[in-house]
């Protein structure tokens, strides 16, 4: 299913191939968000046009709207929503927790209220593997535990140790229905917290199962940004180096190309569609505010170095006018353009991995990119 | 600039030509609204792949955001929205009537306070030939007083003489600004409220004047439909048959049908993307409301005669999802398919004329387009 073609000479960044039912992932891939069965604001063809390969959605949000029922009838996920690439879901368990009132919570499952209209809904792991069997996504994770920043080590323990007895489950489950046999892949998800230990610990275990892929979650839940550098980098330490890690949640291209450099191969974050929503674009020198009155008379494009369909048409004038006349098309311009951005990134990082010229590439990355702050 | 390249056989519907300095327009004509410089929700490139010849902006809105200075340093309103295309700017007579704080009326002008900082203003109907000329629009349309509905005859026939009195005076300034020369069109707006001597009246005396085409205004203000049908028939009889016949502001598919057949050879509109951001979708069968739970589980398109995006992509089931989680690509999607819908009517209206068989068409369309009730 995955192949490492190329391990970088001077640092832990590798180049792979992830090979799913509805088609190949050039690895480190970032996933575009579509979280509801649609990456906000943008349709599949642009999606498609700006080089995705593949998107994320989320098993709790579809459990919940439209239901399972409607999915099952339209033919799973792929063609309700109208995209014929490669999907990954989400088990939703993140979700559950900070989403959802949360009612009960055990080994064998977790109980909750919907956080749409308040109906109580209980779901096992093995439950969570059937609902992604039904949208048919081609790479599904396992409900898991996943704890705040701060967080005791007993209860980090705790969620980790169920996270583990659910991985396996999880795996049981994929088999027994007959999903995996369909080629839908697996991953496994390291909890842990901030504790060294209970990563490595959960690393080591989960690595021993039958898992296509192994995720690290937990990270960007609130902790300091060194912090959250450091448990990744320590975590993907651990992972078989013959199957792809996945860094859940992140993030901003500065996070990424961090955790490329920790061997990291494929990522998902709302914030280049958020952000585009709020009129926040990434350029290659960081980024910029479009309704800042500086570029009332600006009409240059968003970034020069871009070619995307916002930034051949556009500019910065008319953005921000769009933006100031709360215009639709705004939104959808800059969550263009900032799809474009990430995707053109992760392209680059990999043309620099082939090259062995990784050091090169993230030191002038961090030269141009020179964050200024959110709202100058 | 304008041919009439055909009269059909059995009514007033007609046929032409209309040539401007961005292009020429085939009518019967729909024009897209796009207010403050940007149809809502769609895109320039989505507009032209959907056939639009020609869009409609609004002078006033522009002049208040982003102003004129930006407008003109952008080098115009079609290269500071990336529309290489026709467009008509409509004075924003009506918008200063029906949206801004009305200070002050006299012969010589309008005073007001805008709708978006309470900033007074006054304009003179030659200052809004002026900000048309930066707006560098392809039709302009001269400032005009629009009386609301129910109005007395004595306030009807003060508007409709003011009218007359600024249409010259905009004709002449066109012409000392140099605007004419340069290849602006202008046309002359009709009013006289629902009183049929003020309207001859007012449709003579500028159909005197040397105006590129000519408008009827003050319709669709409120008067029940069957007045408003009468009105603009009745008005269009006395108008030119050699210039382009503008229908301001109207209207639903049915309307267009029917003031095609009082000889009416363009439109504008709001209703097709206002409608498809609130869910309605038009089809060949009449309008539909995609949240009704009847389209939970309808995984047809919403209509299966149309070759639009939307319909060669999703279902009535995924639209419905996407309205009832506040998706911004169900608005996207019904908008574009709207406005293909309204765009092919105009097309298969002008092949009827054509062919001769106009008659046909329309009892072939009232019988199919049986409009349901907005919300069944």
């Amino acid at each position: 299913m995955f192949t490492l073609t190329h391990n970088e000479k001077n640092s832990r960044a590798r180049l792979g191939k992830l090979r799913t039912f509805h088609g190949q992932i050039d690895t480190p891939c970032f996933m575009t968000v579509g979280t509801q069965g649609t990456v906000k604001a943008l349709s599949p063809a642009e999606l498609e046009s700006a080089g995705a390969q593949i998107l994320l959605s989320n098993a709790y949000h579809l459990f919940l709207r439209p239901g399972m029922e409607i999915i099952k009838e339209a033919g799973g996920l792929h063609s309700f929503m109208s995209w014929q690439k490669p999907i990954l879901t989400d088990s939703g368990g993140y979700q559950i927790f900070s989403l959802a009132l949360l009612r009960k919570m055990s080994d064998e499952g977790v109980e909750f209220q919907s956080h749409i209209d308040g109906f109580k809904h209980f779901l096992t792991p093995e439950d969570v593997i059937e609902i992604q069997g039904v949208l048919g996504s081609d790479i599904m994770m396992p409900l898991d535990e996943c704890v705040h920043y701060p967080c005791g080590r007993d209860q980090a323990e705790v969620a980790m140790r169920r996270t583990l007895d659910w991985a396996e489950r999880s795996l049981r489950a994929a088999g027994q229905q007959g999903l995996r046999a369909a080629g839908q892949l697996l991953f496994g998800i390291v909890q842990g917290a901030t504790y060294e230990d209970l990563r490595k610990d959960c690393a080591l275990r989960l690595a021993e199962m039958d898992f296509d892929g192994f995720a690290v979650g937990g990270v960007s839940v609130g902790e300091p940004k060194n912090l959250s550098y450091n448990i990744a980098g320590f975590t993907l330490g651990f992972l078989p180096k013959d199957k792809p890690r996945y860094l859940m949640g992140v993030g901003l291209p500065e996070d990424i190309v961090a955790a490329v450099d920790s061997g990291a191969d494929m990522f998902d974050c709302v914030v280049p569609t958020r952000y585009g929503r709020n009129g926040t674009a990434f350029t290659s020198a960081g980024k910029i505010t479009v309704r800042n009155a500086a570029f009332a008379r600006d009409f240059s494009p968003l970034d020069k170095n871009c070619t995307c369909y916002t930034c051949r048409n556009f500019t910065r004038a008319y953005l921000r006018h769009l933006f100031n006349t709360e215009e639709i098309l705004g939104l959808r311009l800059l969550s263009l353009h900032n799809i474009h951005f990430y995707l053109d990134l992760m392209r680059r990082i990999r043309e620099a991995i082939a090259q062995d010229a990784w050091k090169e590439f993230r030191e002038g990355f961090t030269a141009s990119y020179t964050r200024p702050a959110l709202h100058p």
